[in-house]
């Protein structure tokens, strides 16, 4: 029997090169993205074109109001730094960390896991090239996934949860590497904190600057440029 | 300066009288409820009744969709068993199981406790006269816990984020008495886990049953039994 996979989706680079590597390992897959009030909305089309271009078995979106509470930049009327330099950016946490948005997120998959009999949950979250944020570190992960397997009945049973994170080793220029051997359409990724009316990235926040340091470091083209 | 306080309120037994202890140990309150699908959702209308009766400094209600993913007796089509005896309540998790439900629910908590600066979390679970949930046992909160201070700007910070559980040790009379004596108007409270259409409860749901024995336990009269 095929093993099922939840997949949280961005639409971001990161979680399509995530997508391709739980493809790749033979995972049928389960894409789960949110629309959160998030200022880049447009990232939502892209996750739903990945997850159709990955033969993802479902894809679900998750209607969340992260602005009932706000306290950061992608969920508020605070503006969205940048160009910061990578110092400034692992310097302190940026307003752009959106209050406990991980663990709601994994709290979910956890669910629709939980629901469907999976017991692999990815997510693309970094360690290295990332903006500093706490729920993006591995102590983080293994403390989530400690306590998913008190919560659940899959982890009382036996069936144990593993929170799966490819990338959270990885510079953004390996990820991106990754990806291209994967055959991952980075064309249909959008990484930006804070697009433009039409979806096109702003080119200078922190989630631009990472992608742009990834790819020249990796001597590709982004074929997502043009939308700069 | 008055301490902040998360309260999660579900309109029912135990989180109104979380509700009184945290307002009894003097707290700014913050009431937080959740429109899940729930079957119960006359529940929410009890519970702002009760943040208002207790002068709550802000209630919010978030919307999330547990439908989405089902596998419940509370959020599927699936019955919610009734007349079930306490041995048979303990010897298995029930189907009115939400899976991953209170980790959604501390999730957002922990999320409106960072954007407030509020350090404490009041949830209302209970290891004793409780449905069997993995979810509501002291060494799951204890893992919520420490994930959240590892998640967390205010967790890295040194605020140290703390899920109070004042019930956790009570059997259902003693909550009850507890209550009582703090002017909980339990008349105002709903436990049921499917109640009639103009929100009467069963009666003979787990829920029905474990609140019946509670008033009978600690000889008090149940003020809200006109509406089974």
């Amino acid at each position: 029997m095929t093993n099922k996979a939840i997949i949280l989706l961005s639409g971001g680079l990161d979680s399509a090169t995530v997508l391709a590597i739980a493809k790749n390992q033979g995972y049928e897959l389960y894409a789960l993205s949110f629309n959160y009030g998030q200022r880049h909305a447009i990232e939502l089309e892209k996750a739903k074109q990945q997850a159709d271009a990955a033969d993802a078995k479902e894809y679900k979106l998750i209607n969340i109001d992260l602005r009932a509470f706000g306290g950061s930049a992608l969920t508020a009327d605070i503006n969205v730094p940048k160009h910061r330099t990578s110092e400034e950016m692992q310097k302190d946490i940026p307003v752009t960390y959106v209050p406990a948005r991980n663990t709601i997120f994994l709290s979910f998959a956890l669910a629709y896991a939980e629901t469907i009999g999976a017991q692999d949950i990815f997510i693309g979250v970094n360690a290295l090239d990332y903006s500093g944020y706490p729920d993006c570190r591995p102590e983080y992960i293994e403390a989530f996934e400690n306590m998913a397997n008190i919560a659940t009945s899959a982890g009382i049973k036996g069936n144990k949860i593993k929170i799966r994170t490819p990338l959270i080793d990885m510079t953004k220029a390996q990820i991106i590497k990754k990806g291209l051997e994967l055959g991952v359409n980075y064309a249909e990724t959008i990484s930006c904190y804070d697009p433009g009316p039409e979806g096109k990235a702003c080119g200078f926040c922190d989630s631009c600057l990472l992608r742009a340091k990834g790819f020249k470091e990796c001597d590709a083209m982004d074929p997502a440029s043009k939308n700069i």
